[in-house]
């Protein structure tokens, strides 16, 4: 039998349902799941042998979701800036990916951002990489949860040459990974303009088959509308569905081109938009029309890109600019308030990865993916309300504890299963290669 | 004689000019000013007897400037959040503000606001409240550098209640400052809608009389057009010409609601822009056109606004949104590049304030205005560009000292001069008084 455990923060803040704040109230925890949440005046009734822990100053929150993410290239974070999208691909980031990637470089890059994600209350991250099994491991030795991307790409990378290549590593990753209870795999077609009509209809039977969402960066910028209008006569959205891929199994990376009525398209067909907002204003490619989405009632979840583009993998920073932006964007103050920007970066991002069954709140029943943040801090003093210093003024740094399915993995601001020396180390190496090259 | 400190980072950033990074150099500081900038290997020849001061893998740069601050509305910060700016100004701030604002409520929230400042690295802000005598003693008590604001508005508040009165109080507060090295004052009127024709034109007079800027909320949102043309028959931007406001004098915050025409003119009368994003952004008030102005020529510096509508007042985190936002709404990414944006947040700031001759940069003779941010850490490994890592990357957390006119007011990451406990003792009480209040 598993010691049974009672966290006792300051506030809950369960997410579900949204908006909620619960004061005294003690989270119990037994093995990897949430046995209960209750108010600290029955615990010892009900839960007489809970070990108790306190967590004074701090609100509980269900652990973040990361929904798009490219690890390993926080090896690359501040590489090449303030330039436009192609010519940062085609002139920096893939002539350094040509070169250098591969399992060692993937590891330390996985290592570096799961580190930084862990510590920054991350919980969870749906990632797109090349060598995904390399990333898995490294989840796994951290404690931390994942969804590893399988790369399919019309082009020869490290990872593999030929589509057939791509499809057979894939399945193989995915076969490999099905004991990890913290891990699961969705594909991860690059995007529309890289990827054929042959790899996309194969992808889609293989995804039903395995019941895996298909992770794709879709209408990122301007120029992919016209490009896949010349390549193939339509619209990226009229080839898709062509395709059978408009479902909610399709989680849509960025979105920034979208019409009203792609909008409606979008909301009809159930697919998930994983809204990457630094990203997007970074490389300038337009503005994901999330407060309009949001109102059509469609899924919208948080990812911070890769750290190449962002210069984060900070969800706290990525769940602020998305609440403000939205606003900004929409002319609509009492857009995505606070408590909703919340959700994106929780139990929204757990419904796109069809894992709301078992992340992204703090309910009876479900996993033990929980962050304590600490509040008392001059910088989110007085806290007049919870989730809105949670979200327009806390910093990362504000968290303290950080559990995965039940087991700790922060401690006090401290990794628990990371050698952060030799994180250092490898990254100070893997900069001067990166520099030598460039 | 005072004593001669050379401090030893790992790189020097010195703004001016703009995109440097020196490797291998010291900072010499002699009383409150900066001796010399040398390479490190001519430091035993040149001055042999300087106390050497080690910064390993902190990035040395001018201390922030927080262009626009209201500093005491911190114990207000998530008071009331997403909301109209109207509805929240007219229904939350506004009647807050009428039953608590005082000396005791601005002592404490500038405690709060300049403790949160100078951790994160800003080393001087224009502020814009009320009672600035009162933040301007808090200021000296911390050792922070402040341009106090000397409010003017055509309704009575707990600070003065008729024009006159304003006018005869700001000069009170202007003569009482003289003599603190590290103050100054501007005047402050609130915004063109609420400051009458006669109290502009009488404000101009004193303005250069005293040679001080004059700081004002402009173009904010776009009810401020009509309701000028309304009011005055003319556009806000007319009615300042012709009250001889538009010139390098004038700090005008904000402006969200400018045609090109608008930008032109403001170019040639060399008006300072203050720019606010996050506010605006949180606020949906619009976004100021900076990529556009900054083509211009437009002196432009970056201010976090007050807490109760950002809600931090953490300048990196201003000065990464600033960078993004300029990208994002111009659909231009070379757009204001990472240097650009850290010479916003110093030495554009001190070039507003008619500082620059003192502040902003690492030059020599120049105030010793200086933060030292560590960058040996994961969110910001591995340093492939300096610059780019303190802009895109860095958390204001990383700043571990800071020096202002030569004296040391955070080391370690500690306040030198504020008590904590008391901060927060206070702080708490305010949360109770206002949490009763709404």
């Amino acid at each position: 039998m598993s010691e049974l455990r009672a966290l006792l923060p300051e506030w809950v803040v369960p997410v579900c349902p949204e908006n909620e704040v619960l004061d005294g109230h003690a989270v119990l925890i037994e093995g990897d799941r949430i046995l209960d949440v209750i108010a600290v005046d029955q615990l010892d009734e009900a839960y007489p042998g809970a070990v108790r822990q306190a967590l004074p100053g701090c609100a509980l929150i269900p652990g973040l979701i990361n929904a798009h993410a490219h690890s390993a290239m926080a090896l690359m974070r501040g590489l090449a800036d303030d330039l436009p999208l192609m010519r940062w691909l085609q002139d920096h980031i893939w002539p350094a990916e040509q070169r250098w990637v591969g399992p060692d470089f993937v590891r330390a890059g996985s290592e570096l951002a799961i580190a930084e994600m862990l510590l920054g209350g991350t919980t969870c991250f749906n990632d797109n990489y090349f060598f995904p099994d390399v990333t898995a491991a490294t989840a796994v030795q951290a404690g931390m949860r994942a969804v590893l991307g399988l790369p399919v790409i019309s082009l020869p990378t490290a990872w593999a040459q030929t589509e057939d290549e791509y499809f057979s590593r894939g399945l193989e990753v995915h076969q490999s990974l099905r004991s990890e209870a913290l891990l699961s795999t969705a594909f991860a077609p690059h995007a529309p303009y890289t990827v054929s009509d042959s790899a996309f209809r194969r992808m889609r039977e293989l995804a039903e088959e395995m019941d895996i969402p298909i992770h794709l960066h879709l209408l990122e910028a301007d120029g992919e509308i016209e490009g896949s209008k010349k390549e193939h006569g339509l619209h990226p959205l009229d080839r898709l569905d062509r395709l059978g891929l408009l479902s909610p199994r399709l989680l849509a990376v960025h979105m920034t081109q979208l019409t009203p009525t792609d909008m409606d398209r979008v909301a009809r067909a159930g697919v998930s938009v994983l809204h990457c907002p630094a990203s997007n204003l970074k490389l300038a490619s337009g503005i994901c029309p999330v407060a309009e989405l949001d109102k059509r009632g469609v899924n919208i979840a948080i990812g911070t890109d890769g750290a190449a583009s962002n210069n984060t993998l900070d969800m706290f920073a990525e769940m602020r600019l998305a609440a403000l932006l939205a606003k900004g964007a929409s002319g609509d103050p009492e857009a995505v308030p606070a408590a909703r920007a919340l959700s994106m970066a929780t139990i929204h991002g757990a419904r796109a990865l069809g894992l709301d069954g078992e992340i992204g709140s703090i309910e009876k029943g479900k996993q033990a993916d929980l962050v304590a943040v600490q509040l008392d801090h001059l910088q989110t003093a007085p806290v007049h309300h919870v989730i809105s210093q949670l979200v327009y003024a806390c910093s990362s740094r504000q968290v303290e504890q950080v559990w995965v399915a039940g087991r700790q993995v922060v401690a006090g601001g401290e990794l628990q299963h990371l050698d952060m020396e030799r994180i250092a180390r490898q990254t100070r190496e893997w900069h001067r290669r990166l520099a030598d090259f460039e």
